[in-house]
């Protein structure tokens, strides 16, 4: 951390800022101006954050110069971590396709979407049992009813499944009909649920909150991380901006920038971003060039009559030429990693 | 809500659209025009939304003419409602002013600023026992030995209290020791526990989320409300915005939006909405001038020795110097009423 | 439009409402519900907008029903246009890449940058003379010399070039010099300059604003179409939100949208989007994959030296390996338009 | 300014580095900490930015420690700035009440409204004869025309006038009728326009962009202070950000923090930041609770036949009402200032 104190800072201000870092253990290095003095505090010490100084008199700032996440950085990891769901590695060669309604509305619904989105080629089965909904008068999903029609669907069509899980006292329930949990955007900041499902032995989906930073986002990782269970996947669905002709507003740089700063797999969810079906294949297909590993997609075998999401579910038929053009642009940018060398800035591995 | 046709729709479209609103029992008004088909469905329907016709073939936009929430609303209850905390009425002609520290560090700490701010005109206490912490290795608050020493420092300076729940399973020990919930910012969405708090006899007190519309906010009280809880008091906390010279961009309008929307008590927290000290006077004052009910602020003994948000904090003294220009402040804004007649825009009262 | 009354409208404010449409020379189409009055006017009227009813005693909300933009929609020409530039077709089934230093700084400079980025597949030059700086103490461009340093680059390496223009006093001397003159993101609402280059024969390249809409990008263009010039090219540059670890956020959802909406090129600038070099492959290739039919690059040939936007230029050869990989993305997202049928949503030729 | 170099940055780039800051005739001071070396740069040095270092191969980030206007600054001068425009002083101990039309539509419109607003307390009279419309097929002002009515009714009125200059070729026909020059939020960084009425000798209203931020706005300040003519004024106008209840969001806290970091007078304008009549008064309260100077508020005779900014428009009557209104607590906040002492959060002086 460096601390830079104000013009007029007092000569006794200064004494109680190096006391300070002292009283922490750590060794003050200050660098005597002719505007300004400036303290830095080199020596690393995990939780000690910039704000424990910001606010003392004679500080305008402090500027932290280490990453707050320790688990989830490339600084701790290097090589990437693929999560294994069953056959499937995310985060390897190999495009993940997460693909389903956003509510289970029935056993004939889930099913068939099931074999549908398998036979274009998804690899996962997701949908929605317990769902978070802006109105309390709105569909709120199945429940377990819903979550054992997913399992019952992932099993038929041979595909693992996802469901969200919105409260700690779920996560029992949840679990035991499903392979991989989804965080919600709504609760990326829910600790009491992080650390609950980071004392578990099963894959996380971890989507970013509506208008988290991309460090939010890798801290709401490592709470997960930091409780043991390192199987996290993330996931970028849009962050919520001033332009109101999308539901939200993919960020393609987060995820390229999530690639660099996390071994983590980094996955996208272009049909909460877009918010309609028409623009989830191009925001797909720019998500996987930016780097996503993968994609998790609302399909519906008849998006105008879903309870929910219609206008930004896909047909069954529409996913499948999705997923074609999907694959063509993951090879397209795989190729230039043969060449690459120094710089990260292609790094879709 | 009404439909509007796409140009190209076809008389099959329209058709389609037309079986769908009398499926649900209601009855639709078709409007042909030069360039577009518009159908009016004006009947009142819960629960039934826009996006549930946004996705059909044809449908080009489908607006909303009713607000969403019911309960919440001005049209279910024209009065203001008042929350009573012991003998503080929340929402009345008195201003009320909850001051505490961020976290409750330990017993002398929440018991000297419990004397200062009751001195200074506070009516309610405030304390963070269970802390929402972006890190997973920052200070994480006292947990219940917190909430005990809070409940004392509150009964000795005859002040009730209110902290903050951050998850279902916590509700029962909170509220056990305070007097009002709060449910923060971060988990103005997280709907288990909204239902929760819906479910007791106490008040709540409800952050507008980092990213939250006006119309989201009322949402959530709706929930709370929904499970028979009606004592929701609302506090605008500051947005999040592209601006990084404040911690958050405090809404003004909002609270007086809120003010016209909803019968509920409105309050505004200027020390997160800032996150400076010396933004915090001005800030709140300009809340109240806007029409809020009360103030929300921290306060510290020795801000630079704060656990958490020490830049935001005042002083004892700080405070009291506040407290007195607030008053001030609501004394001019309410004048106007008795002069006030047709046009709602100085609904301060 | 459709006006939606209050729900304690009289029928006295009514009456006026449908004075006020008929003298517009316009028919009313009045809805009596239950619980509201809605009022259609479904004809076509140029410059009639809602917020000249929206603020009329009894009005809840008046809805627009057509977009506002009528020269640059799809609706006014349904196949895209191509824009000229010397033997460059921007729009048609080749990409664009425009490539070239922030700011011109010596003859240098941009000569040796344009020889490398047309080696790399490059078919414009870019260089900044004239430019929109933050603070007026920062380098300002070289003026009118540095674009005599671009005329001559460009047409010793065979390429045509393009330039920013900041107001309209220098719309004269700068078209002299370019083939393309670009109104950049500050100046996309500098309406006097929109309106002075929509009266040249030559081609424009807008970039969208910091913080416009989609809807207002597309009215900038029609600012410049109304004044008799066609030749229009968008360029989404990035939007400002609230994330600060990347410059702005690349909006790919918006370059998809702008292909449905209207018929002009569209473009995306993935190096002022970003705002560092290792994300600029990443993004640029995102934009391709969302529809965009060109890139507009920043390079120079020592990044570290460059006076102004060094940590986002490539270097050439960054921007050589950054080209092959984009065509890739381009060819990959072609292959579809194929099979494409019905739906719009991978419109991307 | 301080650069921290990367975790793996090598030696022979930290000595590059050296290089450069010598080469700029300044004295770097290197810290070796453990995990990573830091550079200061304390020497000032006018425009000299981070963002010349931030790209050099081993620099993690450059962070200035210097607020990049100087000018502007309360640190070139301590004492409040008064911008003398007729009789009234800005800035000083009196609050401004600029008020008017947003358009000049005709002589007896804006001549009737000058009368009722000077009636009611407004020492400025403001409308706009040259409007920056969204849609070129909008109503653009009556130019000339307006600009001699607007002229002519403030001098009988007896009240100095404003309006809006938005391109630099306007600048001579404005400032010949006007008294103070308004710079509009689209144009707050055209650079052109900034330059050429900081030649004037005639006080400037600089509105705060869309999207700016509190520095870009005193940057803004700083175009026109370096030309010479200090006698700007600031107005916030809200900024935009996700919420759509209303038009922008005002930002009271930018308010009080322009006060503490320039010495300009700072004004608000409720009306373009709510959009909405009914929010305008207590918008107004909370910026002048905040510490604003004046405010700039739209009055016409008959908000619902005016030809722009009908909805956000005040009757006289209502303005009058504001008046009262905000010159109570005006009254209130400057109260404090006679017990005010140390800390500069209340500075309303």
């Amino acid at each position: 951390m460096i601390i830079v104190m104000e013009r007029t800072a007092t000569q006794k201000q200064l004494e109680k800022i190096l006391e300070r870092i002292e009283k922490f253990g750590l060794e003050p290095h200050v660098i005597v101006g002719v505007a300004r003095t400036v303290v830095g505090i080199v020596g690393d010490k995990n939780g000690l954050e910039p704000d424990s100084f910001a606010g003392l008199p004679g500080v305008e700032q402090a500027v932290p110069i280490m990453a707050p996440y320790k688990l989830a950085s490339r600084d701790a990891k290097q090589e990437d971590t693929l999560v294994k769901v069953g056959d499937v590695l995310i985060g390897g060669d190999k495009l993940s396709f997460i693909a389903g309604p956003c509510a289970i509305e029935s056993k004939e619904q889930i099913s068939e979407t099931a074999h549908a989105v398998k036979a274009s080629g998804a690899n996962m089965l997701r949908g929605g049992a317990f769902k978070p909904r802006t109105s309390p008068y709105s569909f709120q999903g199945l429940g377990e009813k819903g979550l054992a029609y997913l399992a019952e669907a992932g099993r038929k069509a041979g595909l693992p499944t996802v469901s969200e899980v919105i409260e700690p006292n779920d996560v029992d329930i949840v679990s035991r009909y499903v392979d991989v949990l989804q965080i919600g955007a709504r609760n990326m900041q829910n600790f009491a649920l992080l650390r609950k499902v980071g004392r578990l032995e099963m894959p996380i989906l971890l989507k970013r909150g509506l208008s988290a930073t991309v460090e939010e986002w890798l801290m709401a990782a490592e709470y997960i991380m930091s409780e043991g269970n390192y199987q996290v996947i993330l996931c970028e669905r849009g962050i919520r901006t001033y332009e109101t002709a999308t539901r939200n507003t993919l960020d393609v740089a987060a995820v390229a920038l999530a690639r660099q700063l996390t071994h983590l797999p980094v996955i996208a969810d272009p049909s909460h971003a877009t918010g309609k079906a028409d623009l989830v294949g191009p925001a797909g297909c720019a998500a996987i060039a930016a780097g996503a590993q993968g994609l998790m997609v609302e399909v519906h075998p008849d998006p105008n009559l879903a309870l929910s999401d219609g206008p930004q579910s896909l047909t069954p038929q529409e996913f499948d030429k999705m997923v074609k053009q999907v694959l063509r642009v993951a090879d397209a940018v795989k190729q230039n990693n043969l060449e690459h060398d120094h710089r990260p800035d292609f790094n879709h591995s």
